[in-house]
């Protein structure tokens, strides 16, 4: 199947939804998205897996990077797409194929943009970490990634996000000693010791910090318990999983003392640990992105989910979320995406992009108007496609 | 494999420890025991599976039951037996088939005993209910365990033990609703909520109930909590199981609305209860039975584990558990039996099963005499063995 960058964002959204990609499985999806990039003469393409990249070589003094995801969470009943007046139905409507339809129609048709830009289209987001197609190209070829300012677009229903919380995972103990339930006196209880570790949880106030002008709310959770050996015999062990999700004015070696100090009276295990991302929106990049994209936006706000641009402040690359998906649909089987707010994504970004003191003059946009206006119009020499 | 029921009580219980019969595994054993009781004349004997039933047939106002299994837990490396100076070490040793070499030198060596007795010989009392061996006969032929009064020849160190508790087990279902953790105020942590059934275990203080004169000590404890779905959602259910062991007078339907009243705020499903049993020492053939077998051990104590007197109980045969094992070995590697409370065990109920207003004189017996001068002496007229 051939996707056909010159329709519109809606209808390019259901064709991306129409080839199936859940994660590990993103082959045919991302050889179509090569096959429509390859005879695009403004960009060099680059194929890793089944994570493409292709960017604009004009050397311009900055370079920002657009990520999305091709794959998605396993199908719920949920395709082929289905249109249903300004919505549009299907696994990955939302997350985050209506993104990647932004960024092949930019891709596509801003062959001159004041800004270079990067595309990265890249493969296994919903799954676990190490087989995420952006972390394995920041580890074999950063030099791909470099820019000064990248967008993950990621549904955040049309706001700017900025940053992203950390996540910590760490398993806490209760001890105990067993015995036989018929004379418990002679043991200990580990699960009902754990009552302490739980009475920790529910005693815990969020901190709310406010980071480089965006509040933060963090949260402190069990996710999971276990404990128990026979249904006649106390328990010597249980198990608390708790998950802390911090705010990125911690990096994860505050975040795991934090832990460890909240539970100090148990052995604290880490398990694992995803460090947050600044906000970094005083970055000028990041300044002239928040005033273009998000003039009549809402103010930026924090991101408290944990997502990729958390990989792109490991690379030192300021990064925020913004997407037409709605974040809130994503992974269940009735999502949709509003299909004004693809054009209208479409249509911010490219005017942020277009934007040079040199060569473009910024074209208003909106999503009410027609499809082409929303192209920048160069206003000096420049490559047009053929 | 043919035993030896003229040897002595340790040299027996040596023999059986060296037939393996792990549960499910006793035909071997079972076979060995039919062997030798079949060719005695003073017995009327019955097998339905590997559980072995033998009857004497005298007439006499009162029939007793002396049971005891023949299956083990698995071996743990623990096997052939070895004697070590008074000690014989191996599985089964204490649990139990130093009880059953006592039933079965009683078989073989009181023809006529005082009161009738039923030798009880079963399968599979160490694993789920439904393969219990003594449990199916008292569904299939009740009329075979007809008596007035049960010893099951659990270990119990030598001293008597009455009755025993039920034990009921029953699932407490702390709720809540999912939210991702890192918008964890959008949800509500059923793990955290269940700290609440948690402060109910740690408050609980147990009843110390005087039943028939024995104190008993109830316990409820947590022997299971589980929880969780996954690292990063908040999770809606908890669900801790919770173990009450309740003295013998409650009946398990009274047991379930304690355990209910204590867990009001929550819902409990009961998963399993097995009643308890009275210790019954108030009947005249207990009575007797401590008087006799009871003189010079401490007093009778109540028994706190659940066991297979609860099966007597059920129909409405009084019982207590009286053996020679050590019930703090039963299950370990390194089990063993001090053999001369064997000889202890066989004396004591060998006065007891002799005694009779009419047809026998006890004979005072005790571990330091020889083996032979164990036997009751016949007074009056009788059958011997060929």
């Amino acid at each position: 199947m051939d996707l056909d960058l010159d329709t519109d964002g809606a209808a390019l959204t259901a064709q991306l939804v129409d080839v199936p990609s859940v994660s590990g499985a993103e082959g045919p999806l991302a050889d179509a998205i090569e096959r429509a990039l390859r005879p695009l003469g403004h960009l060099s393409v680059y194929r890793d897996g089944d994570t493409i990249v292709a960017r604009t070589e004009l050397g311009r003094p900055e370079r920002v990077i657009l990520a999305g995801h091709i794959d998605t969470v396993p199908v719920a009943g949920n395709l082929p797409s289905r249109a249903d007046g300004a919505r549009l139905y299907g696994c990955g409507t939302s997350d985050m194929k209506s993104g990647v339809a932004v960024q092949l129609r930019l891709a596509a048709h801003l062959p001159e943009p004041g800004r270079d830009v990067t595309y990265v289209f890249y493969e296994c987001e919903e799954v676990a970490a190490e087989r995420n197609g952006l972390l394995r190209l920041s580890r074999s070829a950063p030099d791909l990634l470099a820019g000064d300012f990248a967008v993950l677009m990621e549904p955040s229903g049309g706001q700017i996000e900025g940053g992203c919380q950390g996540t910590l995972r760490a398993e806490v103990t209760a001890a105990g000693k067993r015995a036989h339930t018929a004379r418990s006196w002679m043991g200990r209880n580990a699960i009902h010791e754990a009552d302490g570790i739980l009475a920790v949880l529910r005693a815990y106030t969020p901190r709310e910090p406010e980071v480089d002008g965006l509040r933060y709310h963090e949260g402190l959770n069990a996710v999971a318990i276990r404990g128990g050996v026979a249904g006649n015999v106390v328990p010597d062990e249980c198990v608390v999983t708790v998950n802390y999700r911090f705010a990125p004015d911690l990096d994860g070696e505050r975040a795991a003392e934090v832990v460890r100090s909240l539970f100090e009276a148990w052995p604290v295990t880490v398990l694992d640990v995803a460090e947050g991302a600044r906000p970094g929106l005083g970055h000028p990049a990041a300044a002239a992105f928040v005033a273009t994209v998000g003039a009549g936006l809402g103010a930026p706000r924090a991101k408290l989910g944990w997502t990729d641009v958390a990989r792109f402040a490991a690379l030192g690359i300021p990064a925020v979320n913004y997407g037409p998906g709605l974040p809130e649909l994503a992974h269940t089987a009735g999502e949709y995406v509003e299909t004004p707010a693809i054009a209208d994504c479409e249509a911010r970004l490219r005017a942020w992009l277009a934007l040079s003191r040199r060569t473009y003059r910024a074209v208003p946009t909106g999503p009410s108007l027609p499809r082409r206006s929303y192209r920048a119009v160069p206003t000096g020499p420049g490559r047009r496609r053929a």
